[in-house]
């Protein structure tokens, strides 16, 4: 029987829906194994009686989270715990000469004090210019060098991929409005009663407007395409467990530009994306359980508006899929490795 | 015994969701009797039988859709039916000296040409001029006295209140954005498989981007109340059965005026607007069941843009809810006859 | 201005599921008035602000817990807290010649051995012989005297108007199955991770097999009915907000029995109950925010079963419809008082 | 470049849910290549513009329903067309010398009585006892060397796994319920109104109560494996796309047997089936998307009764999972082949 090539993975904060999506696309990957996994609150339980859909592949016992062990033991390392805990648990795995990719927000913003602002002091800033924003179709390059990368957040990943192109095109220089909604597991496993079933089921609100964490992600990576100003965001709380949709509004020259055009140079050859244009438009069901993201669009010119609307599951390609992307990337596989399973459509 | 005092009122078209909604606020309503309802699927059954929560109170047999047979009967004839065959069953109940109270678009536009252009050619554009819109909030004064109402469309209800009192206020002036979510029962209770449940659940889409036929109605009031611009709307279809939220987006001095004043002054007296300005965010749940409308909003002088947000149930304050606060009006009882029952949440 | 002759009553416990229920029956019932609601979790608050849609009709604060405090100003003190808690707000204010309506379990078993195996030790087991069960269509004339009602649990709500009729005909003899479905907030409000979104929707399970609280509950009325079997119980959960619907299998001479007769005698005159018979089967939104029961059966002699299936809405006649039906059989009112709105379907 | 060795196979009806859920297998199966799909509602249009979750890997053009041209082209027919109409193409496809896997009700029933009593006159009954019950864990060596399979139905497929253990165990000799409860994707992908969203969505109910078509071909198979009673189905309909969760009551001896021990040596090696025993009991969410069935069960010898859950996804081992493991026998390929996707949870 030949050695096994697979290279050893870690996951700290198994149990949580990200984590738990990174071993749903981590566990039958073909060119990883999962070594280590750790959950604080099932810690010493077996993945298969937290997962029983994992039961029949991966038999790893749930550790505590502990960096040195995972890098032991592992040639990467995934966080994906609350923000403000991964640092420390980057910054161990990192010094034991492992790449680590992180799902929270600890790593994406650039500015200290921007992160400052939004989450609290930052417990290892010099690392923040180092860390690569884990968007494949915006840094590709660059990750697969990165010793540390940054998964991006489930709404900057919607609204960068349909935003992106146009500031790139110099056309994101008036306003522009991302309206987001998105599924609930975007908040997280925590119990919460805002979150509890009858409370999120038969109901549909807007939250956190103009106000929330990932506007200045947004505005961080659509300023570097070349936007010019910035982001209007208002998220919203759909009744769905998977999925994101942005419907986003930019004034301006956008409402006239060849947008196929634009587009097609910047995605034509991304195999994530699907550029559906003027056709029917994205629905959350395209890319349910998928790395994928659909972006359509229109354009009214009487009001100077154009109107790109983009789907992706938050879990994916939101988080656990781009993580998935960046770890092809790092250990030189195919991109699209473990990534291809169709959408779980009905 | 007492001789029965209710006015008598007719329902054509009453197995349709907006029908059915308003048999469950007429068959209570303290002040008339249902005594004619038709149903073109359904003829010949009890209404029980179709609805069984109607059964112990309402035992109508369901009638065919014959104007003069409901206006032999009744004083009021509620149309619930396809835009188009409403026309001429207004016709025909207005001419035996009825009031008819419309849910469809067939009078809501009064610009022929409007109407010929997204509904095709109007049967009875004489009537046009002379139907009074019927939003209380809006036309209170005309409906009282009119022969002929049209209750509102669903997103322009749910739209017109929060805009028009910024458009009174000189503020619509730049640019509007209405993106709005709505429940499946706004597409009515016809057989079609986009509609189907496993189409519609955990999924979520726009459609009718810019394309949408409450979108020149809304213009209509819109413009009727000061505002200069015409409004880009983009609806979506959510997985719940009742309700629309709709986020807006008024672009120039909106973002730094005195909304709270604005809207205090404009509904601080309606009985069914509650305004909750900086709190928490409407929901949907907040309206269930409801002939209500609860508006928020936000400023965001950075980016000069207001945002306001309202939530109605489509088939209450969107259709059937203003259809009987119309009737209230018009008969002279208290307007909140019969439509003071709270949400149903959760 | 005739002074207000409406009883003042006390609901402690207010913003739980059940509680909320107990506000939106109460608050718009002509023949009482809400001078006393608490809340642990949000004292100090003003109800409208916990519920919005309470806000234009009811004004209170919420207080602690205390039935001291409630019975100073209130006739009849509600109960919607966790069991065990509620024996000492009981005895509290009974002792101020208060009468009580609890919707907990700590008063509907007779037997303190029986309600210790499942609950604990009670504390004041003296009041069990004294308590009347609190689903009228049983008993009636008790609960018109009594000081403190045990409104029933969900389930055996649901299950006892299915099965009382043919245990008191003698059919309860062989073997009975009850295949419940509830919706969650049978589980309350409070946080857990088993009742989040995300776990509850797209999915349904079995749980507590043959080893829930209300079994006992079930099997205490089954047999004051005349049943001489333990009632073989197991619950599912569904992914809705409201509503139970009980399959129930009644093997032996119930399969040929004349049912619509046994039916017609136990509830033909029963306000809330709907007998369907062979008709169409129950569904929940037959009952979605009603106090109503509808029932449905059909027979198999060949495998000697009879198949009844009933559908409540868990917060109505599965605990706060129950509870006021009561109210206005103590308060000497028409029993249907408050409680006549027609489902919310859809 | 080598040669492409995959077998060529035909999906006829590829747009209901079945055959899309077919296609979303097939698809990226390693063993086979689609060469020929049809629909009626959509030919002429290509299986990314109807399903664009197969764009990026499947761009063929639907076909008319032409089992000649299919076989023509393809080795393997699977149909996936209503009953009755399966019969005349499965006739065809055979004919030319094709291997035919239907997933209709056309060839699961051996008696051409029974068939004749729940769907018409066979149009071939002599193949009725030619063709192999689709089920593999009852019939794999049959299934290997079948030309003509026919996959079970949803219901019998969840009730059999948890039944003909017991069957061959003798233990099936008293009285069996099946009380199930399936989303509404078993009821199929044609326009009806009792299946639009806001009929399910929120709803709950029995139907089709000891009358469901899946009866008789349940009770064929159960005493196939030895059981000696008829048994007692009642289907209900889940507001969730996917997923039939089964709760079985086996009446007598199964009480007190062992059933550890028989479900181990029936199950034990059985790739798609997980026994869970006494433990967590099944959840839908464990088999969403996939080809498994879990397990569990609870003993009540006091009441006699053993109570069997199983789950299973409809559209997995209910139907296109089944029959693509019977693809996978047929072929001789190991028998897992593109079927070990985990489940999509949440």
């Amino acid at each position: 029987m030949a050695a096994d090539t697979r290279v050893p993975v870690a996951v700290i904060g198994a149990t949580g829906y990200v984590g738990a999506e990174l071993l749903r696309l981590l566990v039958p990957h073909p060119g990883v194994r999962v070594v280590f996994a750790s959950s604080e609150q099932y810690r010493g339980k077996a993945i298969g009686d937290v997962y029983p859909f994992l039961r029949s592949t991966c038999d790893l016992r749930l550790e505590v989270h502990d960096a040195g062990a995972a890098a032991a033991v592992a040639d990467v390392v995934f966080l994906a715990v609350p923000h403000g805990t991964a640092v420390p648990l980057a910054v161990a795995a990192l010094g034991k000469g492992r790449r680590v990719i992180d799902t929270s927000a600890d790593f994406r913003l650039k500015d200290p004090a921007v992160y400052a602002r939004w989450y609290g002091q930052h417990g290892a800033p010099q690392l923040l210019a180092e860390s690569a924003y884990g968007l494949p179709e915006l840094y590709r390059e660059q990750i697969k060098g990165a010793r540390l990368v940054a998964a991006p957040g489930c709404y900057p990943a919607g609204a960068l991929l349909g935003l992106v192109p146009l500031a790139r095109a110099g056309l994101v220089t008036e306003s522009v409005i991302v309206d987001a909604k998105s599924g609930t597991t975007g908040a997280g496993r925590s119990a919460k009663v805002d979150q509890l079933f009858a409370e999120v089921n038969e109901n549909f609100r807007a939250y956190a407007i103009d106000a929330h964490r990932h506007g200045p992600e947004m505005e961080q990576e659509l300023r570097a395409a070349g936007g010019t100003v910035t982001p209007l965001f208002v998220p919203h709380l759909l009744p769905v467990n998977r999925g994101i949709l942005s419907t986003i509004y930019v004034a301006g020259n956008a409402a006239e530009a060849d947008l196929s055009t634009i587009f097609e140079r910047a995605w034509g050859k991304e195999p994530f994306i699907e550029l559906r244009g003027e056709g029917t438009p994205p629905e959350l069901r395209d890319v349910r359980g998928t790395n994928r993201c659909v972006i359509g669009w229109r354009q009214s010119p009487a009001v100077r508006q154009a109107i790109v609307v983009t789907a992706i599951d938050n879990l994916g390609k939101g988080a656990a899929g781009s993580a998935v992307q960046c770890l092809n990337l790092m250990l030189g596989l195919p991109e699209t490795t473990g990534l291809l399973a169709p959408a779980l459509a009905p």
